[in-house]
């Protein structure tokens, strides 16, 4: 199942639904109404939908079952981030493709070695953007805006010390995540990197979640372009920490909930690390991709 | 004005409610019942108070100068963290004592130079912890627990890009956050903070928000006893960056928003930079505590 948030024109209210075959649009709240069914769960929020468990996911694979073809057309609504909103920080991963890591040392000549352990770092729920939604870009805010495609993995069970072999009974599904890094900022406080991540919109994520039933998370291209030129090509087969990892690693001592959105890191060809750097500008159009997934594409736009 | 969130005996529903002068507590919920006037926020929500901006404080003002005693002893309710469960991390500024910093580079042999910048990193919402609550405590997770008192900022009104001299435009008020640090993790992950930051339970915090108009922050006693042990004892006239500072700089590009909470910082005296190092262990009794505005006292217990 394909699992977006929208808006209907004219409308503010937030709607979700799922995609059929031919990538039209099923409006989940609409065809329960019309199918006499309640649902489970918020029909306004794809949230309430993950926090409703298993009883929420065969509710809607029931409606499927029943409404087999969508009435909207993907280019009629707008399509929101999946979770606009989520009720904390996302959480992401550095340096987890080795050549990314790579890349970043021969810039930095730190010495470091790769960590024996995942590195985890936070942006603020205020960075959360649409998939085709403009990025605010402010040259007196950062003049280091840099692309990061990466596999986005949502939580839908909550757990605690979640063993390696169990972490994918905790995943709901996986969505498209551009994490977008104010390099300037990222380095000028103290090495610490929340605040270079979470500049207003720095976050587009989307079209969809595909849920974890839809599609094998551990071989998809991913790949980024800026102004239509490919920057990144890889594939989650070379993550560095596997998804089953992170979730232990993270999980550790720390409840994860339903809803919690990690991304995972990303493969090499960011802008620092060019010879010379590159960094976006008002204007710049960024695709970031995954085989399976989805594309997002979102313009910078002078804030 | 003191506001807390509390529950009472037998009950799970949060009652949000004002300190008189002799620390008992007026439940505002209750009271503006009996009142018969309508507050315009939720009641069992401190946080929705933040919210509804100048309205809500000037509603509980003009309630409190007709009910001027409370009816519950201070001993009688269970008080909860001020803002139980965040919308989203909590935000930390690191290093923002000078001597706090000398003490970790005696440890680190970095040659780190202070940076010019403030350093924010966060912890997750599962953090929050009630002022009286007990701390998991789990020593195949972390065995080197360490205390940070700290003041806590809360804001109440939404910005971006706040220039200095209007930063205290925004903040709400004042509270006691507990910074508890998971020192191994700490530097495990990449030298990144969040995993070490963000065990469960890790972020005691209350025992209220001292509303702004209630104290001035800039000299303010702040101590940490373990085991009634003294450990800590600076002033918050030795941050290094200033609270308008850290407003200014957390918002350049980034959204502040009512709720948000900032703490802005630990003293020296912590545990790992001592000869020979201390962490806490279970059954260790840890008090934050902060002049003008009260004192945690939380339990470390096996989880």
């Amino acid at each position: 199942m394909r699992l977006l948030t929208f808006t209907l024109p004219g409308e503010s209210r937030h709607r979700i639904g799922a995609l059929d075959a031919k990538d039209r649009v099923i409006d989940l709240g609409a065809e329960s109404e019309r199918a006499g069914t309640r649902l489970p769960f918020d029909t306004s929020s794809l949230l309430s939908l993950v926090e409703s468990g298993r009883a929420g996911l065969n509710a809607v694979r029931d409606l499927l079952s029943a409404v087999r073809a969508g009435t909207l057309d993907h280019g009629a609504v707008r399509m929101l981030a999946p979770i606009p909103r989520p009720r904390k920080n996302v959480m992401c991963v550095g340096w987890n493709y080795l050549e990314h890591f790579q890349e970043g040392e021969r810039i930095r000549q730190s010495g470091q070695e790769l960590p024996s352990h995942p590195v985890f770092f936070t942006k603020a729920p205020t960075t959360v953007n649409g998939p085709y939604d403009r990025v605010p870009f402010d040259p007196r805010v950062s003049d280091k805006m840099d692309w990061e495609v990466e596999l986005g993995v949502i939580i839908g069970k909550a757990g605690k010390n979640i063993a390696e072999d169990l972490a994918f009974d905790h995943v709901f599904g996986y969505t498209v995540v551009n994490d977008i890094s104010a390099r300037d900022l990222q380095r000028a406080h103290g090495g610490q990197w929340f605040k270079g991540k979470s500049l207003d919109g720095s976050c587009p994520m989307g079209p969809w979640i595909a849920t974890a039933d839809f599609l094998d998370p551990n071989d998809l291209r991913l790949t980024c372009r800026v102004n239509g030129e490919i920057k990144q090509d890889s594939s989650t087969r070379f993550m560095y920490f596997r998804i089953s990892r992170l979730i232990a690693e993270l999980s550790r001592g720390m409840t994860l909930e339903p809803g919690d959105i990690i991304s995972t890191g990303t493969p090499s060809g960011v802008g620092f690390a060019r010879n010379p750097p590159e960094y976006l500008r008002a204007e710049d159009v960024v695709e970031t991709e995954i085989e399976g997934i989805g594309c997002l594409r979102n313009e910078l736009a002078a804030d």
